[in-house]
């Protein structure tokens, strides 16, 4: 039972240990266990896209690739001094263990921040979660069985796709255009999947500033999406991050304010706050809550107090709505230097589309350009993005790519596209001079599961 | 699709829409959604013991079933002034999304704190999770499809046992005696289930202070334990939450210490420090290590930015060891208490041992009582335990019962057991009244899925 690590003797720092480890980074692609994982295991590899993201994240390098909120205009006065006053007033409570379900002030406190889409929930059926990533895996844990169908769009949510593929459920993807989600597509992908005798277990959908496509899905349509899924008995989880983060009027009406029974639906504190606290949530049919309070028990015991107590204090102590306001601010800032940029520099056979909210530009490329093969060479002239095919579970995808304006300053925002369209260009110009064939120094980059980077996110 | 609960309507609060609704505790038996679950979700049922424990939580009833660790001697000022400087020197990274293996920095201090009970280990081979419970999840997770089998001690941790069925893998239980696993049985135990073909995929083991049965695995045996797994090829899950918290010399040698490549450790600073935090972790080998780091990234992204950062500013700013000192000479007291208690109390045919560390005391009762059967009369004598049946996967244990003096103080704990005491006397004469046919006014209590209530862990 080997994996083929030297390991540190008694008395041998583990640096020294580290230090002695000429074939470790090799040692490594020995798996020794392989043979007693589970089959959702055998999935799990590291992409190549990983590798490349830790040299993405060097600081020459423009990240348009990331995800991570802008936090830094919290106050951290603010912050310090509730969680202070925290830790004197509160402190045995919020080191202790908690309910499994959450704490039951900051489940009032997440109905009062629904209520800004139109939801009316008593915190009863409020789960708190683990960031709504754990919100994706509890749900999943309920109601998927190996084999079972999810429905996504197409593309959809990298860490979604990642907790669909560790249960071994098929993801039948559902076409998107500029209104988000195309009701008769789905109709007809409802249909033949039911046709074909599989069972749909969920809808998964994110209805606002998709993450990665940056579409909305057109308040017209929404009734019509919740009556094709009513009608054909397919419930919908309605995964939600960005939804206060709209450029434009006031928030879009949740699925959930017109659907209580067949709409679990999914919030987080991650943009709207702060992600290091990973305090997310589920609102649940209530025979549906029970089961995740459950789950959530048998994962976590309880999601974590401090957090959830640090949470609510700051929505109590705070203009927090204010600081949301100040947040859709800096992001349409930036994501104005983007398009512009793009405006101004990308060849004329490139398309994006122009998002209302939220972090993230879809963009296609040149017929004939393939992202991911591209990503390599993008990253050497010092910028990254995600390859389009992170978003698909079934290799679609590798003409398109993610582009997030949400953490760089507008002025590395212009220089990533710079240095982007310069990478096309030449690809552009390669592809003219050499033809389809592809590339002449082309290294095929293997697909392995997209891990939910936390850099992906 | 309703789940049959009354919903509030638009412009209602929830508040209106739950005192409007008399059927709601009747009408949440009702689940709609029965037909969609996993296979996994069908166990899932809340048991009738939790429903005891609300009533349990009420200050009046000394309960010696809660497994919280008794906090108040943390010293607010220390943990408030470092998490203090936490928000104003390092706020953006504590409040933003981290690794998904964990923060580097507490990952160094984790080996720290493992190297005393003899581990040398890299902090690359460290994960972080959310409690050691998402630990035993996660190994689950990698490990684990249905009908695998795990091995545990006899009675076993309630909230492992709830991971182990949600993943539906077969429990196979192997006796302890009063200096914990015997050797003998557990190869004799492998070999039969080996012999019948099935997949062991490891053995969980709690060796230190064991929850619940309070007894330690004798340091004569270890080398015995760790050469019968070898030689079967067993992986071995090393729970170790209290391993620091015993009440004579030093800490036992971690299985882990002398076995790098076979075990899986796990710790947790729930019971050294805080619980509220979830701050727990998995030391693996590195291949396993790596499908930890995905299935973690899977499950919540990352850890908790900013739990991680507090304890890892709480360990640098505090004496931490001297801490557990005092927590150790406070539960000893506790300790003593009980045994004390017990001493004078008890009807001469209850056993039980004497705990030379963490929080627990494992009692059985004289011959033809029935812990569980017994409980509503506690409860309503003001006194609550966990039957012994929480801890078995396969209904044994029903003459035993966990007693935990972590949490209330000395005068409560003689309270609780001079309660107690009441209770069992009471059962005694009725028994010796009504003969062997049982209590009569005795409810069936539904076996159910025992899950991890925070209360219990």
């Amino acid at each position: 039972m080997s994996d083929g690590v030297t390991r540190p003797e008694p008395g041998q720092s583990p640096a020294q240990a580290h230090g002695q480890r000429p074939g470790r980074r090799s040692s490594t692609r020995l798996d020794n266990y392989v043979d007693r994982y589970a089959a959702r295991t055998h999935g799990m590899t590291a992409s190549e896209i990983r590798a490349l993201f830790s040299v993405a994240s060097r600081p020459e390098v423009v990240s348009l690739a990331g995800g991570m909120p802008n936090i830094s205009g919290l106050p951290l006065d603010v912050v310090g001094g509730a969680i202070a006053d925290l830790v004197r007033d509160h402190g045995p409570t919020a080191m202790q263990y908690g309910s499994g379900q959450g704490d039951p002030l900051l489940r009032e406190q997440i109905c009062d921040v629904m209520r800004l889409e139109g939801i009316e929930a008593h915190p009863d059926d409020v789960v708190v979660t683990v960031g709504s990533q754990q919100a994706v895996d509890l749900v999943t844990r309920i109601f998927c069985d190996p084999g079972d169908v999810v429905i996504c769009e197409a593309p959809s949510y990298v860490g979604a796709l990642g907790v669909f593929r560790a249960y071994e459920c098929d993801v039948v993807h559902v076409e998107m255009d500029a209104h988000g989600l195309v009701p008769s597509v789905l109709r007809e992908a409802i249909a033949a999947v039911q046709a074909s005798g599989r069972r749909i277990k969920f809808l998964y959908t994110i209805p606002n500033y998709h993450n990665p496509a940056g579409v909305t899905l057109a308040d017209e349509r929404r009734h019509e999406v919740l009556e094709i899924c009513r009608e054909a008995d397919v419930l919908i989880l309605e995964d939600n991050p960005y939804g206060l983060l709209g450029f434009e009027g006031e928030p879009h009406r949740a699925l959930r304010a017109d659907e209580a029974d067949g709409v679990i639906y999914l919030g987080s504190f991650s943009k709207t706050f702060a992600p290091g606290f990973r305090v997310g949530w589920a609102l649940a049919p209530h025979a549906v809550r029970e089961k995740l309070v459950l789950a959530q028990e048998s994962a976590t015991l309880c999601p974590p107090s401090f957090s959830q107590m640090a949470i609510s204090a700051y929505l109590k102590a705070h203009d927090w709505q204010g600081q949301v306001k100040s947040f859709r601010e800096m992001y349409r800032e930036r994501r104005d230097a983007m398009i512009s940029a793009l405006e101004d520099m990308m060849p004329a056979a490139t398309r994006w589309n122009v998002p209302d909210g939220g972090f993230y530009v879809w963009l296609t490329l040149p017929d004939g350009l393939d992202a991911k093969a591209m990503l390599p060479r993008a990253v050497t002239a010092r910028v990254a993005y995600v390859p389009g095919t992170a978003f698909f579970a079934d290799g679609f995808g590798s003409q398109s790519m993610r582009l997030s304006y949400c953490y760089p300053t507008p002025e590395r925002i212009r220089e990533g596209v710079r240095r982007l369209v310069g990478v096309i260009e030449e690809e552009m110009e390669l592809r003219a001079t050499f033809g389809a064939g592809g590339h002449p120094f082309e290294r095929g980059l293997e697909r392995g599961y997209e891990a939910p980077n936390t850099d992906l996110n």
